[in-house]
């Protein structure tokens, strides 16, 4: 299953993502693979069996959020420098989320830029990062404050690396999924509720392609996120404060979005702008799926400052992305009552 | 005077290079000015005239090559952070190439890339940093190892900032001016004969709009550097290595530029590509406006190796931008013995 993504807002930017078993992968130049410890030992020798290069190098980095910083990022162009990699050399990033990012990032600073190869192992980094080409890292400031737009050449997926998730992260991808559909596709929503998404590969390859495509259609509308990319924020919002307040590590990124959805879905319903019984599908959906759906908001007061850390409330405005009367569209809102948030906020106070 | 710059092979790109007195710039949001102490003592109270915002910081940097690192680009990324810039906000490149290429990597890498103006003080930095869209940092590598393609919103060059510019920085200036007319524009090496480039503002200005649109078409036809655009390395071969063998800091790159224009040169007449009488001409231009044309090989089998050394020459062939039998032509031959080159090299012995 191919799916050509072109970014038309972007000159040549054509690139294919190849969904189903890995090719045979076979360059004329020189690759380093990076990744880390736990896709290495479970799946290194599998990927090294399909690529064909005249100088293969693995750069192995720490995994986690934690290390997905400048000084890894350094550490990988260093091994990039010392094995004489030149600007036709490849990068493959073989891992999830922290990996593609950190790699696409260093592919684009190396010597001005050089290619780079994504084969996402998460469900995540399958149907969220591998389109878009946000590339960055973390610092004390924030997340992903330092980066670059960067696309890769060529997109790999390969759903048996899945087979190996732990079902949590696996349900942390699955989150991400429903959020388009949600957003932008009724009959997407329709087959998620339909099909069994943690079943056989068909429909898992399916979810994935279906995914990507809706993601690169958002993405061709919007490289620079100066508009509709903003959708993709669905959920975020409250997302970003939940994992600020329960702690990084407490949710995954997926988990945290999905109550962050059902929160942006309360504060819909209060605006006229869902009814309850959509609100209840999602939910479900997303409970069926092992996603959290439920919060304990100890003080609305200040979840709701904790909405303005959020560097993407810069301007003291609050913008939230909410479904947009039915399944499948969405309503951008700026201009929110300080009071309807917070009566929806509290409503999480009861352990509903 | 305006030179507006389309980058075809970059959509959306499209800037204009404003030559004349600055103009007075009003923003409607953030403005950081990167700049350095010598630029800073000079000019900087003069730039702050020009400029309206919202909020103005100025950020300086040590002045030199030797600061052109990651290091001082993350500090300039800390300052951002710390005063709160967001996408929008802007940086103002207020400097020679250091400071362009550095505060062109810190805009690259902001937030995923904020926009950049750039104000050049220097010749060098006017006519050819100003267009092409490289930014960079050196590391223990070597020199604009770490970096990426990025352009400035908009480029203004006021030539008064050239009045403290010490005379042999402008002559290291001039070097890549006569580098463009002998590659690109025989008309314009007759201007470069007939006029004092050292005269009147109209003569410097004319020579610098030149120059940029020179520059432009070349960037125009070869955006990532694939082509045309390592003809812009006339002469650069032999100066990474004199730059190298004399250590940094003893010429100017301009100068080795110079040097190395007239090692091409002779290398050419060796191998039929130029006439004697035409090196001559471009000899005595460069000698009447104060650059050298004289240097020591003592070892040319040395020399020759440190050709080696150059990241360019990754692929062991070494690539040689030479005059192409009339003014304003050029070839690229890769495929020149190396005991023509090594006998260029031996007639340098002497002290000429």
């Amino acid at each position: 299953m191919i799916v050509p993504i072109e970014l038309e807002s972007v000159a040549n930017i054509k690139y294919d993502i190849a969904i189903g078993e890995l090719p045979e992968l076979r360059y004329d130049r020189k690759v380093a693979i990076v990744t880390n410890p736990t896709v290495s030992s479970l799946h290194l020798e599998k990927l090294k069996e399909h690529i064909e290069a005249p100088e293969l190098i693995v750069i192995e980095v720490p995994d986690g959020e934690n290390y997905k910083t400048m000084d890894t990022v350094l550490s990988i162009l260093d091994r990039l420098f010392e094995a004489k990699f030149d600007r036709k050399s490849l990068l493959i990033a073989f891992g999830g989320g922290v990996i593609g990012d950190m790699t696409g990032f260093a592919a684009s600073i190396y010597q001005r830029g050089i290619a780079f190869v994504q084969i996402p192992t998460t469900l995540l980094s399958q149907v969220d990062a591998s389109v878009g080409g946000k590339t960055g890292v973390n610092n004390r400031y924030g997340k992903n404050l330092i980066g670059s737009f960067y696309q890769p050449e060529a997109v790999y997926i390969d759903t048996h690396f899945l087979d190996t998730l732990p079902s949590r992260e696996y349900a942390a991808g699955i989150a991400e999924v429903i959020k388009m559909a949600v957003m932008f596709d009724a009959a997407f929503f329709d087959y998620l509720e339909r099909n069994d998404l943690y079943g056989d590969k068909k429909t898992v390859m399916e979810m994935i392609a279906r995914s990507v495509t809706l993601k690169a259609d958002v993405v061709n509308q919007d490289e620079k996120e100066s508009g509709i990319r903003a959708v993709l924020n669905y959920g975020h919002t409250f997302a970003h404060v939940i994992e600020n307040e329960a702690g990084y590590g407490k949710y995954l990124h997926g988990e945290a979005v999905s109550i962050g959805m059902v929160m942006a879905n309360e504060l819909a319903i209060r605006l006229g702008l869902l009814e309850r019984k959509e609100a209840e599908r999602i939910k479900a959906l997303l409970k069926r799926n092992g996603l959290p759906v439920d919060y304990q908001v100890k003080d609305a007061q200040r979840f709701y400052e904790h909405f303005f850390l959020d560097k993407k409330s810069a301007n003291n405005k609050l913008k939230f992305i909410l479904p947009g009367g039915s399944m499948g569209s969405f309503v951008i809102r700026d201009d929110i009552d300080e009071i309807v948030i917070k009566d929806t906020l509290s409503m999480f106070g009861g352990g509903r």
